[in-house]
């Protein structure tokens, strides 16, 4: 099977991408109409892809509209998502019109930090806690170094984790509206390179990265000190509205979070609610976001009250909600309109978008959860404690 | 802000989709020409959205080629991937070029199996105990009342769980070539409405889910018993080529993996490899599958080994992966295309469509630790041990 | 400093103890009067302890009388706890008044399991999934292989756990009375000589333990499959009763349980209740269990549930509990008479013993609980809401 | 069945203990001989135990010399063991002969910090994280609160923790030679007092403990963040020594590493290590310590390098080891005269106890896994790859 054409300035016209989808389709017989279906022009691409051959196309629709009572999103949107699962759409408009009635979803964002995780491996533990010590006693020339090589990323704090004769130092940043990744990897090289010059005594081996990040997949680290944003999203819901909208109760949908928090514990699950990663997964494809971080922006934590006049609090929590309004994805075609249907083109944007999606999620949650239960509720009032015909 | 037009038929009509940006545009101010311009006609889209708009337009690159020594995928393959982000295809394609010089990628399903866990509530652990003996005592009878519901589902096993006076069922099915989360539900629920017309004994209360599935969300009880496809990517690395195409070497890629076997550890990481999630959601957006599902996806393990003679074993295990190549989003026009790449299109393809993501993560993974090293390896050239300028 | 006296005899006389301890003081200084001050004749320790000096007497309070409605223990029991912690005794002796005057609390034990966890590792994972298969069709023959070592073990199942070319067999057996450990080494040992006589195709390595057993550390598969007694204790507290003994009310234990349950989730807990591993670690103490095994057994669940006549419902499961009534220090002098202080001595007494412990924590939960929560009851009055002086 | 004897003053005499063993004797026929044979006077009793009856007596056996390079332990020690499992003493024996011979054990406390984790649950999100900010601006007034209460307790930090409404601080002090856990609880409850008093907006709820400290409990943040001590013991092992005292190499230890390390991540373990439990146990009972952390304190992490010139470094880390030579049982008189053995008696004394313990469970880490990888060794040479008859 040959190579597919590729050239020095990887050529991101049109012909060039018809060549390789005909080099793909001699070589496998496989016509490649649609992807060729795209609506842009290409150059926009550099950046965001190589091989380019054309376009994944993936269905598209708007929910809500949502009604947000956020510190960055304020009013009603409509919220675009990108999927091919059916009912999901439908699905999350239910919640968005049961949050709506109740008077729209409170959102806050509560921390803020995008990491890489450097290593230091000295000859023995005692090196590792001076250099630990050092590290403290340095910080403002740390933070200095890093953040010559980023107008936008500012070093918040350095936390220290230590085994054996390892410290794992995980370098927190702010990253303006991007998701900040490479910022900090770049950022975090550079003041590496300086403390190495500092000759750290006993240092026997730097990695610029060795699984403490966590970078593209879930650790319990995340959960408790955050990645990217830590958003909230609240709402107490009328008791009537409940049974109007949702034909449940929030007795009903609250004995089934006391089933869902001991299955979480037991399953060992890193996420107690029912399914954070369907909206956060549409809006991520939808607007230009970097999809690999669902598996960090799935976990999460919901949790529910019953108030003293049966009304019913729910909130959702995504500890490491990684979301961008620039770079990446967000620039390109599709992408940016979907941006634009929510409000989120533009500077100091990143915060009202993790707003969004955390009361996407909500609705999301809402949703489900009432399902389940009122399912349950039919069939218990047929099947159980009584005969079944 | 206006509900967006929807009749009782869902009308999925470019006029429709038209009409319903027309009115996003008016509300939001947002132009939603790229959104609009798809290439195929939305009549096909019926269980796949609602509320249809348009597309989200994912740019698209051709990986590889790769070789694959497979049970189902053998020979060499482009990899379709779907991402805005930079470097990604050219990443894994380093990769792929290693393992195809190397000879190729064996892959292979381990396990298979997809899950609805439903909860059974008692008045105490004894009635539980006892119910979960009847359920293994009647599992015949369950197993034919769940496939009544399917052709192509097959009830494998039940798993138990207890807890005090609970006691979850993790029904595990076999489910063709359909990712099958649907089904096993529809199975599920069929089989428990038959259990519970048994009237079993001291039974309080009976939910269809309650976190131990764990549908999209990563749990541990999914890396230990699999959801989807277990799968296993590996092979051996010559050591010449390590240095030639990786510019680094075992020994050097072995100690980075010692050091991020203990960040993974003390991190709480679900995943001790470096980015499984990227190849997976690129394919997954791609090939029309859930992309959600990264959720689960992305959990997994690597493990090296220097042979005697100083190859390097390599593999990965993607021990929830969760892939169709029939239902949900693989029948939409540009995914059935990249599946066509693969020749996964027709019956019996979804191990075939299994084996190559876990052989694209593979690639992926050599690729960016190689990366990490050799940055590494040139870093401690240059600042450990000896005078920089 | 010299090496303590050692004969091939091992010799557990009063005189080689008293002389190591001469040693022992004339090498530190330390006088060892009471570590001197045993009772009973050291030719019972043989098997037990290795370079006998003495003992350490740690005291012993008698909790309860506490009432239980067991399948193996039924009526009023004295439990014996030996600690240094004072309080401890007297907390769970509340606990233990309250559930006597609720009418006694329910146990069961559910599951029974002690494990070795060989693990056999191929040249590659189709290797290592053929050998599991044909692990599964010599069931019966591995096990007449385990069981001819042992009178007392069964093997009851093989669980498998796959990752990439590695497979780890999770033997379980029940073991009588005897917590088993070595048993099921024994056992295991002996099964899979005669599997590698067999000679599986394509083994490269075996080793009879590779950190899936998981003894003497907690592990998720232990919280999932049991290790050791798998046991219930369940108990309805009439509303009424805790406001009288407690001074609390069933509402504010189910609100503090909300919260706790999510701390335990954030925190990443392995147990959501207060302190199981004290009455535990107690109980271990005075009745010649291997202390160690805490670390297993301290794992667990609680769970709490208000009812419709607002009377509190309330369990704890031990899914780790390793308990025996036979072997290891069960025979000593004090352990033997606390063990016959619960009326554990004799054969089949170990689920006995195991409901004892359950019942015990079961005690020790509510304790504790209400005392945190009565305090914050008293403190919201004081300081919540309203001025204070 | 009665009600054992207590009075007002909780009597601490000979005579109501025997008392006390009367009853027990006459209400469940035990005879209680050897619980009664204590050697010393119980008046010193008040504070560590209620309900007194007599002690449990535990063998005691000495491990050692071992041979400590600690910043704190420095020399050779005989290391107290109470224990009724045999082969445990002569185990760690043998790891001490091996470290000994190697010249020693380097041992180091890396950090140091026992908490108190209350919770505050405001009305929304956005109320907690204005508290949290107030609660930084206002640490020197809430260490000088907290720090009324005791005069060796320090607040060193405080950790914040966010999810939804709810805040836990994570109060973290040191607590000089005590464990420290009621020193830290009163100065908590007393610094949170003072809090409350402050009114912070929107306060809806506060209890001073849920499942956030974690007493008695495993859990992932105090593996990261340190309960009681974190603490190292490291060793360079020469390949002659482990083949003359072990009979195994370190090729041969370090492949076992490697797949211990994989059954760690797949099971779910708290430790990658083999036994920690049972070197701590066995000290934590003989030298006084609060036994039920061993629940905390069982967690750890190993580490294990070839050198270049083939050498075997290793290395045992301890994050949440909870020791204490001052307060609870560390005055009673066994427990004295063991802590007497290792020099551990009179001020500024637990940081020795801590690398102590470390450099023990470096040692029986050391020689349990020779010991598995030995009789695989021969195993391997019998069986694998040859006929055996």
């Amino acid at each position: 099977m040959q190579k597919l054409p590729r050239d020095p300035q990887n050529d991101y016209s049109r012909e060039m991408a018809a060549t390789r989808r005909a080099v793909v389709t001699a070589e496998t017989g496989a016509a490649l109409e649609h992807i060729g279906g795209f609506s842009f022009d290409p150059a926009c691409l550099p950046g965001n892809i190589e091989n380019f051959v054309g376009v994944a196309q993936v269905p598209l629709g708007m929910a809500g509209p949502m009604r947000v009572n956020g510190e960055h999103a304020q009013g009603d949107f409509y919220i675009p998502m990108a999927t091919s699962e059916g009912t999901l759409v439908a699905s999350y408009s239910r919640g968005m019109r049961l949050t709506r009635e109740a008077g729209g979803i409170t959102t806050t964002v509560i921390d803020d930090a995008m990491q890489r995780a450097p290593l230091f491996v000295f000859q023995d533990a005692r090196a590792a806690r001076d250099f630990g010590q050092w590290v403290e006693a340095n910080f403002d020339t740390i933070k200095a170094k890093a953040e010559e090589t980023t107008s936008s990323g500012k070093l918040r704090n350095i936390e220290q984790y230590a085994l054996g004769k390892m410290r794992w130092l995980r370098f927190c940043y702010t990253t303006g509206d991007a998701a900040g990744q490479n910022m900090v990897s770049k950022a975090t090289r550079h003041a590496c390179l300086w403390m190495l010059d500092q000759n750290p005594p006993g240092l026997e081996h730097f990695t610029l990265a060795a699984q403490f990040d966590t970078d593209k997949k879930h650790s319990h680290v995340n959960s408790l000190h955050t990645r990217g944003k830590r958003v909230v999203a609240e709402i107490t819901l009328p008791a009537a509205l409940i049974t109007d909208v949702m034909h449940t109760t929030a007795a009903a949908l609250h004995k089934q979070r006391q089933f869902s928090n001991m299955g979480t514990m037991l399953s060992g699950s890193i996420n107690n609610g029912a399914h954070f990663a369907n909206g956060i997964t549409a809006m991520f494809i939808a607007c230009g976001q970097d999809v690999a971080n669902v598996a960090e922006s799935s976990a999460g934590f919901v949790y529910g009250e019953i108030k003293d006049n049966g009304d019913y609090y729910f909130s959702v929590t995504i500890p490491s909600l990684i979301v961008a309004t620039y770079g990446g994805g967000t620039g390109l075609p599709t992408q940016r309109e979907c941006l634009a249907v929510l409000g989120c083109v533009g500077k100091d944007k990143v915060y009202k978008l993790a707003e969004l999606v955390a009361a996407t999620v909500l609705c999301g949650e809402l949703s489900l959860s009432a399902a389940i239960v009122s399912d349950q509720w039919v069939s218990s009032h047929d099947q159980l404690g009584r005969n079944r015909k």
